[in-house]
């Protein structure tokens, strides 16, 4: 095993170079059809230099999901400073994925064969994953953090989890989603939040408390398998 | 376009020849790697046979889609028949599932990539697959129909599809789960049908009576799209 390239100022700028030559490649022709030779000659580099950063096509991907989980972070950051609705942030935290995607729609539907198997390192479940989908929890705990909603304590560990679950949901359903503009992916956002919203206010109540508990110990007991 | 081949009962017993085949095939070498004339050889019959009655290799997945359709009702028809709790008669409509699908998990793992794609003929949502679709749609208005669960006139009418949505999600679960024998996918069926039993009937609460009517306007405004 070579040693990680190290992480100088220079270093981190090849790398950014060479991820935006790949997403401009995989936009305009696919994710099949892009080779590691192309993405190095639209970036300026040479193809040892390539694969010095990334040791293959599918750590590229890796790249491309850190620079859009980056990009749909700093999209958030007006929606969780001023809205206090926990249904508000919600749905502005999915809303502006939506936003941030949308050039790479066309790319996603080719993309998500690749994707799809929770083996596959390109997987949001993957250990290869971990920063981009970390980051996307992150986004959840500040949602909840910062909203007017008392979350109860069986769900407080887990709910930031739960709700990055409900946007791999949300990206599911955007992935295959040909309206013009993903206008059904929006439809979709604006419907369920206020049902996750209600669903939550009501583990709150003692006749349904137990159903958050139940929620918490399947997820962990299906994750853990 | 030729007329659909007439459905007599010798046409009937040669396009189940040939559908047997084309399972024990794709069971044994996967899906992409097996030809239409691979699948008449198999079956005995000419190419142009094979052809007569599949107009290609995802005409025979809609007859396998079918033939593994019959062999699931078949299996529930015992827990339908007997069992009077709505959890038990869930759980047991997607284990048999699980039981009926279990030879063809590894050809479903490779299957897979053709029919996420919801415009894929191959896709659970296709218009080509509503026959099995409408099947365990039954199925399930079946499981409700002859359980001790009061289910509330907001969700009557659409639960039936709601709880085939449910088992698409757990055959989701299921056709990446690596686990032996697929453990966690009946893991998670035991820890999600209770949920959904308490949130059935929790809909009967005028608290959570509006939830109800939510996640039924949700779909169908999605579907709708």
């Amino acid at each position: 095993m070579p040693p990680p390239p190290r992480r100088t100022a220079k270093a981190e700028a090849t790398r950014a170079t060479i991820v935006a030559a790949a997403r401009r490649l995989f936009r305009e022709g696919g994710y099949d059809a892009t080779t590691m030779r192309a993405v190095a000659d639209a970036a300026g580099v040479s193809l040892g230099n390539a694969y010095y950063y990334f040791a293959s096509k599918e750590h590229l991907v890796q790249g491309f999901y850190d620079q859009l989980s980056a990009e749909h972070l700093e999209a958030v950051t007006i929606v969780l400073a001023e809205e206090p609705a926990f249904s508000a942030r919600l749905a502005g935290v999915l809303e502006r994925w939506v936003d941030v995607a949308a050039p790479y729609h066309d790319f996603a539907t080719t993309f998500f064969r690749n994707a799809a198997d929770p083996r596959s390192p390109l997987s949001p479940f993957s250990p290869e994953s971990a920063a981009a989908r970390e980051a996307t929890v992150a986004i959840h705990r500040e949602v909840l953090a910062g909203a007017d909603l008392r979350v109860p304590p069986a769900l407080r560990e887990d709910l930031p989890e739960l709700l990055w679950l409900l946007q791999m949901g949300v990206v599911l359903f955007w992935v295959y989603d040909s309206s013009p503009d993903q206008a059904r992916t929006r439809t979709l956002i604006h419907g369920v939040v206020p049902v996750v919203d209600r669903l939550i206010r009501l583990t709150r109540l003692p006749v349904a408390r137990g159903i958050a508990g139940d929620v918490v110990a399947l997820v962990r007991s299906v994750r853990a398998g």
